[in-house]
């Protein structure tokens, strides 16, 4: 037995309370060592009755590692806990105190520990997530509905995109499309920022009490949500408040005053006056980057002029939650009020920061309900895309990432596959269709929440800034309307069945390829296999099945039966979606 | 290399805040496995003057793991980083997003981030308590000051204590016995509780905002404290806020209206009426008793009473901080607000939870400062008190316990030998007063904060409650006089060397004994070495040491001094502290 491999840790991914009753407890040992784990649990405080012995699932593996899951639901919501491994020889013994060759002799001797499980401390994303596909709209580049707002120098609507041009996109043009996003099955929008701001990419804020007069007022803004809201489309707004624009009336007044200015508190001057030497200014800002200010988000003032925003838009315009920009670069204390400030006055808000490395400080219940999925956005790149890892590697790489947080944080992750910071997928997959529908269908058939960068859907291409913000393509003609059907029977198939949103994922690898990926979805109604052929050649699938009869579905797949031994033959870049009931015949 | 026994995880213990500027940065390896670590560090947004390299340093060790840790103070607040192993023969880099055989092409790519340093998040613990020696004091038996306050049945001062007897100390005794405070060297006190409640321990609060009239007014209170203060003493009282006495207002309300009480929602009631049944309450309590009801600390009401509570005591009485009773089964939540509203009215108050297990979660700078160190306590009685574990074994948990931690926290640590709550440390040594003084010696020469339980100093015995609640021995013929004196010498030394209170702890295990123990405190002035031969028959111990010169300190113990090979024979349970001075002869 390899114990340096064990690892766990209570209050953590490794043991969390997943509803105000039960507890999910994980432990990891080294891959193929362990044959079995009993999870023993009991109250602290002792009664006999509260003892229990759980059989832990092993949910996960990557390349290094097994990873063992069990649910409890203690009967005074508090439990102390060990694990008694198995590999079928010998027995380890492992609590809080170390690894041991026998059971401790009480249940509360140097045990792990979950004291309480406090219902306010519970993370409890927003149910409808979990349902939600979204739609990313950068509002500039999306529909020019109202010409009267064009900035000066407007160019045609669908030229070359540069860094600094405009071409009139506005929200009425968003109004204008909504049909088009309830005929793909969209129900959210994510919208990158619309407050008054210098730049077309609206990231330096000048207003945030302001929607930019270049994409309407805020009376828009509002009548463009309560259109939302009737055709059941939920609205995200994207929150900038690690960083202002120059053109923000404090910071304005600090160039001007310096540090007799009443706001020179609300940035963090490392040396006055505010200028850039040798490139980096001598205040910090987001990067490098002297027009984007960073605020003291530590200041009374400034914290109560961002909860103000937040409420406002809320309230007065009735948004469903916050992209926050920049997330991990703000003080941890600042979200834990923007929280409850939020949640205070809309508690269904969905609360969804920008962070691109490991979350977990983020996502224990005070402060996200989720977060931008970069690692998964990568991985899906690197496999599907580029073909740059095995299928192996890819589901490691999942599966890291799925024992990295709690399952409910999971369940709303935001699994986007390119945005307006990354390359677009089509051009990730060097233009090459096949690759990226597959790339897509597993996005839409995988845990999270997936999220369409407008126009990949119609094949618009286009590499980092400026490419990947190209006009919304509008010509039926010009947009690939076999593409955009593809997206509509997947998410169709998505909002069907609960299963493919919220079902258990398991990874069923065909581990005599790198480049076959087979994958099952679950819940108590419904059984989905998903097999994939990520290469350009024929391939046969082969895996054990649980039952016999099954149904392809959105595919010309056979239904394939053979006392569970599933083989399936599948052109390059071909794949097959297997259903089944989970309870009678299908 | 071991590649399994590898951990690292950016914002937790593995990497934190130390200070505003200054990350420490941790990594776990197999013992023994690794000879050397870099950690590689620069500025995500790029600028090559940001990149760094540090050598880290092996500064903790247990059964199965290296710990190294290295400082870094990026520039710009912000650093991603990764790590290069090596053994010797090869090399590995440890990324955020796997394990590679090659450095990463650029610094920012697939590594570890600690976005920014954010000030407010940055756990502060008060600098007082780094230096203070406290004392924890019993209140209904230290001292009868006042026989007017005596309850009804009060006992004659010595007698034998019971679970619900009286023997009449007040805070009066107190006042009048500060000199034997003083003279001991203590600096801080902690109070059990001393509201007003029904039981001798007064942990079953009836009125929180009153001082029990069987140990004064709240004058009487403040009277002490501000006693206290003038002479140098600190002040902690005991908030017993995880639930309430069953003679709380609120409480009896409930109990006499039952479900249309106003205060039917300060509690957890699983069913209607109160009642016990079976041995178990109908509603959530501490433990399984009754007279101690939860108090619902998600109710508006509830936090709002408690933080009035919480601040009135330091506003009123000017205290210096509280003891968190119970703390881990309160939801973080409250404690966050806790914490906020406390350190507005006092920035320096101390604010230490009871969390007997892990206690990570509340030490990451919003919750607590410390907390009250059982680890720390079994692991001192399992060696010395017992003999049950070897000096390798006592040295890899309180390793395992100094690497669980920010290096502040630990710096604060509240190192208890016993407690109201535990066997008297005397009673776990089963009498031996030379086991019992090596114990004594260990904490008061460590890293963190000690505590002495009254009487301690003076050879009071007694196992769990009542025995551990006897009455103070105030007879000087009665007490244990010489014990008095070595406590006396050994807080003396500690507070005239920060070394012993702040420097750096190494363990220089001699491998061949299972009872010897030798470790070294240092820091820039002053560097310690001492010796413990924890066993009934003399011993030799031995290590190397990186001085010739040194002087021995309250023992009978020669200066030895022979080319850096130390080598001393000590009789048995003998010890020996050797001084250096750091920079120059002593």
């Amino acid at each position: 037995m390899n114990l340096e491999a064990v690892y766990h840790r209570a209050k953590s991914s490794w043991s969390y309370a997943y509803d105000d009753r039960t507890l999910h407890i994980r432990i990891r040992t080294k891959k193929n060592d362990i044959t079995a784990i009993d999870l023993h649990s009991g109250d602290k405080y002792g009664g006999e009755d509260t003892n229990a012995v759980a059989a832990m699932v092993r949910f996960a593996s990557d390349a290094l590692f097994d990873y063992w899951e069990a649910a409890v639901r203690p009967k005074y919501r508090r439990t102390v806990y060990y694990f008694a491994l198995h590999d079928g020889e010998t027995s380890a013994y492992v609590l809080e105190k170390g690894i041991f060759d026998e059971p401790p002799p009480y249940i509360y001797e140097g045990c792990f520990d979950f004291p309480f499980i406090n219902a306010v401390d519970v993370l409890k994303p927003p149910a409808w997530v979990k349902d939600a596909v979204f739609y990313q709209i950068f509002p500039e580049r999306f529909a020019n509905g109202d010409p009267s707002l064009n900035p000066e120098g407007t160019e045609p609507w669908g030229g070359t995109p540069t860094p600094t041009n405009y071409f009139g996109g506005d929200l009425k043009g968003v109004m204008d499309h909504l049909d088009h996003l309830t005929s793909l099955g969209v129900n959210a929008i994510y919208f990158n920022p619309v407050f008054e701001a210098t730049k077309n990419h609206k990231y330096d804020t000048s207003d945030y009490l302001k929607v930019d007069p270049q994409f309407g007022t805020n009376e828009t803004l509002k009548e463009l949500v309560q259109a939302c809201h009737e055709k059941g489309i939920r609205v995200l707004l994207d929150a900038v408040f690690n960083h202002s624009g120059h053109a923000f009336p404090p910071f304005v007044d600090v160039l001007e005053n310096g540090p007799d200015s009443q706001y020179a508190d609300w940035f963090h001057v490392r040396e006055w006056p505010l200028t850039v030497k040798d490139g980096v200014a001598t205040y910090d800002t987001f990067g490098y980057e002297p027009i984007m200010p960073k605020l003291n988000t530590e200041n009374p003032e400034v914290i109560a002029y961002l909860l103000k925003v937040a409420k406002y838009w809320i309230e007065e315009v009735g948004i469903d939650g916050w992209r926050l920009d920049v997330a991990n670069e703000v003080d941890h204390a600042f979200w834990r009020e923007f929280r409850k400030t939020v949640k205070a006055v809309n508690p269904e808000a969905y609360l969804l920061g920008e962070v691109m490395h490991d979350s977990l400080p983020w996502l224990l219940g005070d402060q996200f309900d989720a977060v931008m999925n970069y690692p998964f956005t990568n991985a899906c790149i690197d496999f599907f895309a580029r073909s740059a890892i095995s299928a192996g590697q890819f589901t490691s790489r999942l599966s890291a990432q799925l024992v990295s947080y709690p399952k409910q944080a999971n369940e709303v992750a935001f699994n986007l596959l390119g945005s307006h910071d990354t390359f677009r997928l089509l051009t990730q997959c060097n233009g090459n269709k096949e690759r990226f529908k597959l790339t897509s269908l597993f996005q839409l058939t995988f845990s999270g929440v997936p999220c369409i960068y407008y126009g990949d859907e119609i094949g618009i291409d286009g590499g980092y800034d400026p490419g990947n913000r190209k006009c919304m393509e509008w010509d039926p003609k010009k947009q690939d309307r076999e593409l955009l059907a593809f997206f509509q029977r997947l998410i169709a198939l998505r909002h069907k069945y609960a299963a493919l949103r919220t079902g258990s994922v398991t990874f069923l690898q065909d581990q005599e390829s790198d480049t076959s990926l087979i994958y099952e979805r679950r819940d108590e109604q419904d059984h989905f296999i998903i097999l994939i052929n990520n290469s350009d050649t024929a391939a046969t699938l082969r895996t054990t099945v649980s039952r016999d009869s099954w149904t392809g579905v959105l595919s010309e797949a056979p239904v394939v039966t053979p006392q569970g031994q599933l083989k399936l033959q599948l052109p390059p870049f071909g794949y097959a979606i297997l259903h089944a009931q989970v309870n009678g015949d299908n």
